[in-house]
């Protein structure tokens, strides 16, 4: 078996490329991990993702325990045989979802109370129900329980719901079933106020877990004050453990926030996007819908290995979105996962040659200059 | 360049074991067509529908004339290179659609007038501008334009139906532009009248075409008046060219159907089916939305290398439709168009080896058996 580690291969400024070790394989970092909610990249086949370059993926808790239920999936082999993904997966802590998606939840210093917004069905979140639903799940790396904080929040409301969070993190920290390969992430709060960033980082520190994530951020602060959050929370965190920004976010967030020195990344935007004509290229978001395309015989993205633009033009794809057809979605689900995995292979390169700095400017300048012109 | 051909490798009793030749590749008969309607087969990439063992597929031409329009398809270079499907294509006239999708239509001797389904746009199809249609789509085999004589229909209805669709077949052969590897199929109409039915086969025969479909089966006379009408049919036809059979249907209708003479099918079942959470087995259809299912760790049909069987339980593929993910649709079209696909060259082995009559009962007692029984 493989102890849960982290290799540093490099560094570049504060960027860092990596490699997590987990019982199912391991993680190249900088990392994106497409979302796979309820045990399925939305419109992908497991081997598609993995074509790609994906090598971890992540599936929600809540979705999961809800439906089909962590003992079902247990009892059919655990997550990764359920969904034919035999690679890492890491599981959120169910709490974000709770307060997103719930019917009606009651928080007390214990836990979460809340209905499911299937059926009304009456579920409890704690520290030591959301460590048994992912150990159920079989989870390579475990999300510590915690309350996502809103935003805008005042330094009082940061502060108690960190102060929560921490408290939660010790009792996940006693209730996470130690395995062989598999990791538990403590999960950094404090909304936007270094103190408490410190503060919180300084007690998962004592608690001490395998990786470290910063939490409470893509949750509307905008990107310059995400990025000085990160400036002042990166530091504090240990050079040996990989560090996972949740929940993040735009090609350009990725690239700031490996500048600043995180490791792995989450984000439903590439899929959610795909099922609603959004294009992620290099030169930006492209509309598929746009009448623009309907004549373009060229493809999205010129060189991109994806079948949406090696096998189809624009107005093929065009035609698609036009015609509701499935696989307007399902190829460019397929593509915008591609463009994050060539976008995060592309930063690994760049900080191992030790050119991060000159990639984050061809990548800005590029984006800048927009979509291809028209024919 | 190929000739337009058909080669008659086998025979057993009346069934036949074939192969099509076309500018754009072989066909081997018994052959099962996926609809590929807007230029997709829904919810499949082209690579996964050839990676089934389909050999061609149908498009639409009322569907494509409409949007993106076939002038716009051969701009883009043909239905071939628009949807990335290499191999042969055939496509209907647009006479059927015309009739059962049109919201207004106007029918003379000419043609038809016709308010699209999608805007209310006026349009017209006739003999002429079918054939036009279907040679800017760059289909291999182009179907002549006839009208689909309801059911039921009297003697006389289907007379009249019949003999129109005969004058239409000439003026098809007559503005059909042959083209090296290209063909013209005609059509016998004349419903349920053995009479009608010989009439009409000799007009075909007099005008001469590639290949010989049977339409205006399938519409509601039940599976004994489908085989009646064939056994009186197919004997009428040429057996140096390929028979087709239109939108059929059931795999007992396809075994049946081809042990009558039958060489060619499409149908819209498999890939309809695998949208509504219904598979086709060996042993019968299976609806994986029951929940008889949800703790099924089994494959959906045990030796069946589609990836919704190869990688996937049924307790997942249940869990896919009760959430209604992308994938569950995407795995039971891939799993129902394999089904057909591995029939089809199951009835072209059994030909080929004189044991056409004991696969079609094994196929039939296995059907019988219905679903393997729950754990």
């Amino acid at each position: 078996m493989t102890e849960f580690s982290f290799e540093l291969l490099a560094t570049d400024g504060a960027a860092r490329r990596g490699r997590v070790h987990t019982a199912h394989g391991a993680i190249d970092t900088p990392a994106f991990m497409p979302v796979g909610t309820a045990g399925t990249v939305k419109a992908m086949l497991p081997a598609s993702v993995a074509a790609t370059g994906a090598q971890i993926v992540l599936g929600n808790t809540y979705h999961l325990m809800l439906r089909p239920g962590a003992e079902r999936v247990a009892r059919l082999g655990g997550l990764h045989k359920f969904m034919n993904w035999p690679g890492p997966i890491l599981t959120d802590s169910g709490g974000f979802q709770v307060m997103s998606l719930a019917k009606l939840r009651k928080m007390d210093a214990d836990g979460v109370t809340f209905q499911s917004h299937h059926d009304g069905s009456k579920h409890r979140l704690t520290p030591e129900s959301s460590m048994e639903i992912q150990r159920l799940l079989d989870a390579d790396i475990t999300m510590a329980f915690d309350e996502c904080t809103p935003f805008p929040a005042t330094f009082e409301q940061a502060q108690e719901s960190m102060l929560l969070s921490m408290r939660w993190a010790r009792r996940s920290k006693e209730a996470f079933v130690a395995r062989e390969g598999y990791g538990l992430f403590g999960i950094v709060q404090g909304g936007v106020y270094p103190d408490l960033r410190a503060e919180s980082a300084k007690a998962l520190l004592e608690i001490g877990f395998e990786g470290y994530a910063v939490g409470g951020l893509a949750v509307g602060e905008g990107q310059e004050a995400m990025f000085a959050t990160l400036e002042v929370t990166t530091p504090l965190l240990p050079t040996d453990k990989p560090r996972y920004l949740m929940g993040v976010g735009r090609p350009s967030d990725i690239i700031g926030a490996v500048g600043r020195g995180v490791d792995m990344f989450d984000c439903v935007m590439p899929t959610r996007s795909g099922r609603t004509a959004q294009a992620f290229t290099r030169r930006g978001t492209v509309n598929l819908r746009n009448a623009r395309h309907q004549d373009d015989p060229r493809p999205l993205e010129e060189g991109c290995p994806c079948p949406a633009c090696r096998d189809h033009s624009r107005a093929y794809l065009h035609h698609l979105i036009r015609s509701e057809e499935i696989l307007g979605p399902m190829l460019l689900t397929w593509h915008n996962i591609q463009a994050y995995q060539t976008l995060t292979a592309g930063l690994r390169a760049a900080i191992a040659e030790g050119r991060f700095a000159q990639f984050a400017a061809d990548a800005a300048a590029l984006e800048e200059q927009g979509d291809i012109a028209p024919l």
